[in-house]
């Protein structure tokens, strides 16, 4: 952490800085330029004793260095993490696909998704049972009857089976019924759920809040693996800009970047990030070609009468043709490379030392 | 609703959607244009059955013509509601001002800052006992032990007590403690924590989320009406935008939409909405110029050994400055008009009719 | 400047770090952490080759921490600059109203708005014979016809006159012709045409660009600055957010941020920055709330038939509603104080020193 | 355009509205509902007179159904546009690398650089003679003389040469020496500048601006196809979004929805669009995955010493890696299909109807 002092503070102020950086643990080492001082905290120490001192009198900024987080940072873990989903390896040499409707709907809905999304190579099932909705008049799904269901379709088609969870209360039923629990994008910094998820025994899939920066996603993500559950996949699925044509912006340079700094497996969701049909095989495939470890699609036996996301969802035919256009990629074995990128400059990758890229 | 065929859809593909829109329970009516076709929804029906058309064949798009939120608009109901806060209204004549810790750390810290805030003539206190931060490694909250010192702090002080809840386990304890629940930005689409404080007795502070359109944030509201609690305020706390001088972007016109959309009483958190000290009393100042019912400030004792938030508080001293400034607005009594905007074009509002305006 | 090192540098990244450092003609000093290191430029040399330092091997960031303006700056000038636009002067004790249709259509359509916005107490009039338009088939105003009708109904009405110039072709043309020229919100970067009107003896009135951060929009003033032109007032007319009740968000708190780090007048022009007439009276006091030097607004006889921006454009009975419910800003006399903010902590402004302050 | 009328609007109104849509040179065609009516402008006529109706008494608001854009768009022309730029096909079965410096600096790093992208394979040359930049104490690049030092360079690599366009002075003298003209995010909007260069012969590479839509960038490219030159590539660059980890957004999504809307070549920028020397690898191939016509890549013999955009450059040894790990994209010839996107559903795109896909 290093305090920027205003041009013009006193040395009285930069004394009552260099006193609170030392109060705070750490030792204060001064630069003093022409017309500015900055003090960096040294060491380890309390680091929101020096964030604070953005209030102090004399005090431009506070400027931090090192990155927030740790359990799920790359520095700290080189390897990469593989996440097993009911059997279904997620970050590992294989991509994976995770396919289903938006909402659980009837017995015949999920019933004829799961086999054709199986059929046509999908190895995870998704389905809502709860469901967070805008609108408090929408469809907010059929909640423990939908888990059912899920819990049957699992066993019938051997997919693994992944569900929405919006609330501490239900967390002990869902794991009952599911593989892998999601966190969707409006809870992403729901604290006490985070909480409470990091306790149970079955892996998460946390989705970005559409606000949040990768900084914050991985922060939540340390929530998790801090509490005690390190089974976390992380999903991107479009964040909120200006444009409209688009239903979010996918930030596919997000999912790169997860990659490097985090070892957590991450996906990309294009029927979310775009919510335009003819979008979701052009981002898919370019979500696989920069390294994600797999994709996430919203499939419906008839989207025009879906309950919710119906306008951004396949049907049976669009999802066998987004399979066969994915097919080199998805059969593909990646290698258990610790660095998969290209480095941009020779020697050296954005602040990560790397032993090597056996890709390039 | 409109359903806006493509340009080239054919003859069976308009039949299609004609029959659909029946189905849904609605009239259709179609206008055939040069090179497109439209067929409006008529009635009353299904209308997430015609938002799902947007997946039919040949149709481009499915265009709303309706607000969707219901309770909280002014067409409904266009005399403002007044929220009773422990006693203090808010939304009414007069205009309220809520002031405390971002936390609350001691006894002896929310004792002195509930004397001062009061003081300098705060009608409201806020302070967190849970805190919602992005880092688990950062101060989470001193939890129950807190809410008993606000309780005890508002016997002592004579001001009635807001705080947050970040989970529906927490709601019935923080019921027993303090006046009013404040929502935060990022829990504003936990529907789960919405639906629970729909059926609580104590009002609600809602906060914008920081991404949340408007319309959004008045659908949030729309969960807690539509489920039996009408006592809501509204706050805008600024939302996130590429600007990076200010911690958030304050959206003072969506305090004015607002307030023209919905009967809610809307206040302003200068605070959090610019995270700079010194443009608390400017942005303060703007939101009670615009019709704001009140702002919401954080006060510390010593900003610079706030646990959280310490940059963007004021001390005793700027709390002081800042209410001498706005010493006017306060004391004025605002008249009880159905509407105190001044209206854009002779004889209409924005798509509302009004029935006059006793201030232009 | 401070270079940040990764961590993992070896200390042949950082020697190189800092010869270069020392070569671009800075003293480097350099700061041992626990885990990293930094290098701090002091002093002063080539900053460029300090930012470039950012690609060397083993380097995270390059942190700035001056700001990168000068002659705008308040540090440097504390007085603030008052313009003088056809002997009205802007950014001085009397707050200013900019009023007038978007184009110039017509004889008597600018004769009667000049004489309607007069009337009501505008000081300036406004008028687009060059119009940036988004699509090529859009009207694109009436060229040098509209400049010199401009030029007949300012010595007809008395009114001063402010138009936008789109390319430094016309700048000569416009000069003869108008008192103040507009640089749009898509030319705030056009630097070819920020460098010609450096050097005109006219006054500027800058737009904010619609993703320009504050300090982009005071570097933007910069080259006016640099170049020769003190005579700058700058404007917001809202940002690009993803919020689309609104044309644009409106960012008020730049407006009170851009007169706290800069000594030029600052105007705000709710029109552009709502979209939504029901919302100009109330930004419109909202910005002179918080000490903005001036509002632009839009007015046209018949908003209905205007040929660019009716549907934000107030009519003669709307402005005149306006006027009368800003009445007691603009009949205020501002006292000429070095700083009417209200300091958020005791003692310090947010890195500005002051000497003092009249208003708190 | 649809006019849809606010709910309680009185029939005084909706007959004025549908007067004024007739005098337009419209039919109007009613749609009475049981809260709304909405007034659909049928036939051809003067558009802007409908969307001003907005301002019109009794109206919310009004909607438009058709595409802005024409002479961009695939619905006019499906045969996709294949650009030659100094005899490099661009938008045909060949992907394209363009790489460079950001700016010309020497005669030297210019010569070396070209040398060098050529023997790794890249087909064009980019280098800035003029440079927009931020602040007015940066390089602004060498003008003149660097557009002498591309014609050299040109002649002797046999690389054609692309160059930015500031000015609508400048135009002449960079047509001189360079194949195509380059311009700018910040200049997307300067329809001056765009109106100059739609009547020369030369290509240009329109950069998408920082804060346009998909549909305000198509709109720039229809005033150069309007006016005569239909030679335009479209370049995505990245948006600015509240991300800071990475400079910019790069929107892959606008580069698919671009070929899907529009017949003109579209590459992508991951310099400029990621900031990050080590996303350029991924970026570039999920680019190269999703369709993009070729990428853009910045390119300096030692980046830590550039005079610009050091920080997101590749060294020479870098660009072999990215050249080697883009090998297979690069050397497949791509089909001459219409349509190479799968689409969403069968048998339909978003309102593009479409013969067939030879990819799925």
């Amino acid at each position: 952490m290093i305090v920027n002092m205003a041009e013009g503070a006193s040395e009285q102020q930069i004394q009552h800085v260099i006193e609170r950086v030392q109060e705070a643990g750490y030792k204060a080492h001064v630069t003093r330029g022409t017309t500015r001082t900055i003090v960096a905290a040294v060491g380890s120490g309390r680091r929101h004793e020096i964030e604070a001192l953005k209030a102090a009198p004399g005090v431009e900024d506070v400027v931090p260095i090192a990155q927030p987080f740790k359990l799920v940072s790359r520095q700290l873990k080189p390897a990469r993490t593989v996440v097993n989903v009911g059997g279904v390896a997620l970050g590992g040499p294989q991509l994976v696909v995770i396919a289903g409707p938006c909402s659980v709907e009837s017995r015949e809905q999920i019933f004829s998704t799961a086999l054709a999304v199986k059929e046509a190579g999908a190895s995870l099932l998704r389905g809502g049972a709860y469901k967070p909705r805008t609108s408090p008049y929408d469809f907010q799904g059929l909640g423990v009857e939908a888990l059912k269901l899920l819990d049957e379709v699992r066993r019938h088609s051997g997919l693994p089976v992944v569900t929405e969870v919006m609330s501490t209360e239900d967390v002990d039923i869902i794991c009952e019924h599911a593989d892998m629990l999601q966190v969707g994008a409006r809870n992403m910094q729901n604290f006490a759920l985070l909480r409470r998820l990091a306790i149970i025994e079955k892996p998460i899939l946390l989705k970005r809040g559409p606000s949040a920066t990768v900084k914050e996603w991985l922060l939540a993500a340390e929530y998790l693996l801090s509490g005690g559950n390190s089974q976390v996949v992380l999903c991107e699925r479009g964040i909120k800009t200006f444009e409209t044509e688009t239903r979010n912006t996918i930030d596919l340079a997000a999912v790169a970047l997860a990659r490097e700094l985090s070892h957590l497996p991450v996906v990309a969701d294009p029927s979310h990030g775009t919510g335009r049909p003819s979008l979701i095989a052009p981002i898919s495939r370019a979500a696989l070609a920069l390294g994600a470890d797999g994709i996430m699609v919203e499939v419906h036996p008839c989207p025009e009468r879906a309950l919710s996301d119906g306008p951004q969802s396949l049907d049976f035919e669009g999802f066998r043709r987004l399979m066969a256009s994915l097919a080199e990629p998805l059969k593909a074995v990646r290698l258990p490379s610790p660095d998969p990128e290209v480095l941009g400059h020779s020697g050296r990758g954005n602040g990560v030392t790397l032993a090597g890229s056996d890709q390039a």
